[in-house]
């Protein structure tokens, strides 16, 4: 109380101080009942709130998925094709660190978001010392009678997706938080699976036959999702195609068994949709593992198909424009993503990525099955791969000699020609390539726990398959794109709005400010 | 013409479709009349406005500083110190992209900020045919009645102030470039001096000569500066302490005999407040140099020194609060810096930073005289230059044997001993550090055009002094901060507004539309 308090006064020492009017009348400073406005008292609250986090999608990603939209259109010279969500019209930056680092990890930041507090890295909605437990926006409205939905790309226990409806000491408890799901008496549950649905030693009563037993309706195969409707009651969706993580396949593969994250948000509002309103979050939870393995044609796919889930929630704002609010935003940013490498200085090549037709986890399958076909590092040969390579990455190699000729001609500036030889080794493997592709095979052929565990390893490969990660940094580089980690970083995060109360997420403040801001829309704070 | 028009409808549409009133009452659709307020008709124009341009400055810069900022002060958990900036009221974002690339050059970007055109990488003012030329929001303010001043950290004819005042086919005709400036009839100059005086061949008629011709009074010396007052008609201000390029030293390095952007910034202020009002562009240009040379100590410490200097805007601002508009922006951002390093994961180290005291070209000059004593790659040790290194950067040799003891030790996180033993090499340089600096000394002890040329020397050098590279790297890795590129990078930047028409800087637009707002506020399009 006291916390909501001194927030309510620096709101309004902020706006008397700065804020202005916007009515276009010729006295425009603002007078102390505009307080009203920026702490939303006074006003109909938005039936339909949706909350959609791309989890490690900040401004790298974002725009990257941009420029490569526009490119695919074949554009002569440099623009973007806007995504839906960055058309909203009021946008922000937020802070992300958690309570005990800069870098935040997806269970501190989601708590952050969800629930207004900082915690600690892997705690998911309670404090740091793991004895409080802390309520969050989803559990919130669904006191005050609102319907509410969470659904998520990846498993459903995952830390982004749990911080709405779970409170446990380490977001690596799933089978704890599943039994949460099951007790939550949310509304929607929709997306990826369970990771331990009967405990981390398969010894526990199933999970989803705990939600069953507890009213839930679970759905796993397409026909049923499609007969899902507004009479179905409290709904447990999960994808007919999963990855060995539960979560769906990687948009860039394209697989026609899943249900997509845009399918889930439509049923979503369909099942939701109600006279004391709804509140869904939705996650785009691979952005974030395409940044940690550094695949920015991964990364990029998956930012385009979250994206299409908005425009999901767009389409109901349309036909309900006094009812609603969308919010889009991250919990931290994935990679060190930039757009901008020490090997291509100030040039950029986006079209180069969607050469690329496969994620990192499904070709380190391929290599998998190399491995197993009996190859070792003595007797693994890169020729044996490159037409695979060829095929999912559009990497081709070259003669030595000629690629060596070809790359002086386009590093030449002055030579005529230096634009025809660029565009003939765009998707050549050079020598420096075609030696760190074999040095990597060699490794990928042994186990992993015999693989080279010194710094130049890890920093080379992140403990990701070693062949697939020389030929991620190859196509990343290829593009003019640059990561510095396998890890979240640190830097501020991108919010936007759209809807009512849209003004308020302007600005540049703390990811715990996104609970007071959402909680004080929905009037359930 | 005819692009305004189509600007004025766009505004109109998204107004009209998005936006909602800011007044508290129970309609809050907007009605057409807020037109006015978008695009600035009917309202009274500011009478003083600030542009300050970080050069190279986006989020990762700016987050770094506040980062850095508030670890100095010994905080127990992480949080962030605001800088001045980052506190205005308004925030957008910008995309940053050149009429021929992705990835934007300081000619190009400030072209679209100061004219409202994208052109090419490498002009000045000019269509990318180089024929036409545009009119800057400078010039037009001028011509408006407006006093106007440019003001810079690095050299005068450099790219960012040029687009105020000139116009060229090239950001290198820097002789052309001050001729322009001293034609221009600004009232103010300030900042570092001009890079080509008597032009390339050091054969034409002075530069500055030909400013005093014009009517400026030139003033190279403290206490000449000091005396300034708004009597003294139109200035060109030189600091006294210039580096090799004419800029002003690096912040970090402390120089006492420098005049530093926020006395520039002051003075400015002074000199040009007058009833008709002012413009003001204040680059602080030198956030860029540390980004391409990837020094982020020196990054932090001439981000907050540029903070300094918008700080005095801020000073002027509680005076005139009625009158006054200050926007913060960057042209791109340079380096790929990041908040995060594969080798370090979530972890960072701000405090780590405040050991380096020398910003990376100061320090290659100390290694140029250790070479000029007589050393060559044969003859040079290590041994020699640690204690140099210890005294600039705070890094130690330390015996292979007990680094390794330790780094095992820190990297186990059972271990009750870890956080001890991280503290013991906190600023210990390990085996693989000691062996790229023996590796990059050798290369330093080369002349230029000696040195390795591959590939991966590009990578690990960028064609700056290979062994202040390698302790750079060292450093930032020790922070836990990457770099991915020595250019540019194409992510969007920020923009900051305080003041009178504050709220037309919120929303993620394109650069270009800064010269759009700007002369839209300042009535001057």
């Amino acid at each position: 109380m006291v916390k909501r308090r001194k927030w309510l006064l620096g709101a309004l020492a902020l706006i008397m101080s700065t804020s202005l009017f916007f009515t276009g009348c010729e006295t425009y400073k603002v007078a102390s009942k505009t307080i009203q406005v920026n702490t939303f008292e006074g006003k109909k609250n938005p039936k339909y709130v949706f909350l959609f986090i791309g989890d490690g999608m900040a401004l790298p990603q974002i725009n990257s998925a941009e420029i490569y939209l526009a490119n695919q259109k074949d554009n002569k010279s440099p623009s973007i094709q806007k995504l839906n969500f960055t058309q909203f019209p009021s946008q922000g930056m937020a802070t992300t660190y958690a309570a005990d680092t800069f870098i935040t990890d997806s269970a501190s930041a989601g708590t952050a978001i969800a629930t207004g507090h900082k915690t600690n890295d892997g705690v998911i909605n309670m404090d740091p010392a793991k004895k409080e437990k802390y309520t969050s926006m989803a559990e919130l409205a669904k006191k005050k009678g609102m319907k509410v939905g969470v659904v998520s790309s990846v498993s459903i226990d995952h830390a982004t997706p749990a911080v709405f409806y779970a409170h446990n000491e380490s977001r690596n408890n799933y089978y704890d938080i599943s039994l949460e799901l099951s007790k939550s008496n949310f509304d929607y549950f929709a997306g990826g699976g369970l990771k331990q649905p009967t405990g981390k030693d398969k010894d526990k009563p199933d999970a989803y036959a705990e939600a069953e037993k507890n009213g839930y309706k679970v759905v796993k195969d397409k026909a049923s999702f499609e007969k899902l409707d507004s009479k179905s009651g409290k709904v447990f969706a999960v994808s007919p195609k999963l990855d060995a993580d539960k979560a769906l396949p990687f948009a860039i593969n394209k697989d026609k068994e899943t249900i997509t994250l845009a399918d889930f948000t439509k049923k979503g509002i369909d099942l939701l949709e109600n006279e004391k309103g709804f509140f869904m979050m939705v996650e785009g939870g691979k952005v974030d593992w395409a940044g940690h393995a550094n695949d920015a044609a991964s990364s990029i796919h998956e930012t385009i198909d979250f994206d299409g889930a908005v425009k999901e929630a767009i389409d109901f704002y349309n036909k309900h424009p006094d009812d609603t609010l969308i919010v889009t935003t991250a919990d931290h940013e994935t990679g060190g993503f930039t757009i901008g490498f020490a090997g291509t200085g100030y040039s950029t090549f986006f079209k180069r990525i969607a050469n690329q037709n496969i994620s990192y986890d499904e070709f380190t399958k391929k290599v998998e099955e190399y491995k197993k076909a009996g190859h070792t590092p003595d007797n693994a040969k890169l020729e044996d791969l490159l037409p695979l390579i060829k095929e999912q990455y559009g990497l081709e190699a070259m003669d030595t000699a000629k690629y060596n000729e070809l790359y002086k001609i386009a590093s030449d500036e002055k030579n005529a020609g230096a634009k025809e030889a660029e565009e003939k080794i765009a998707m050549a493997l050079s020598p420096k390539d075609l030696e760190d592709l074999m040095a990597a095979l060699k490794q990928s052929m042994l186990d992993k726990k015999d693989r080279a565990a010194d710094e130049q390893s890890k920093l080379l490969y992140g403990g990701y398959d070693p062949l697939t990660m020389a030929l991620t940094h190859i196509m990343d580089h290829k593009a003019g794109i640059g990561f510095t980690t396998y890890s979240h970083t640190g830097i501020p995060v991108p919010v936007f709005a759209k809807g009512i109360g849209e003004e308020m997420f302007e600005g540049y403040y703390d990811n715990t400010d996104l609970f007071e801001k959402l909680t004080s829309i929905m009037g359930v704070s």
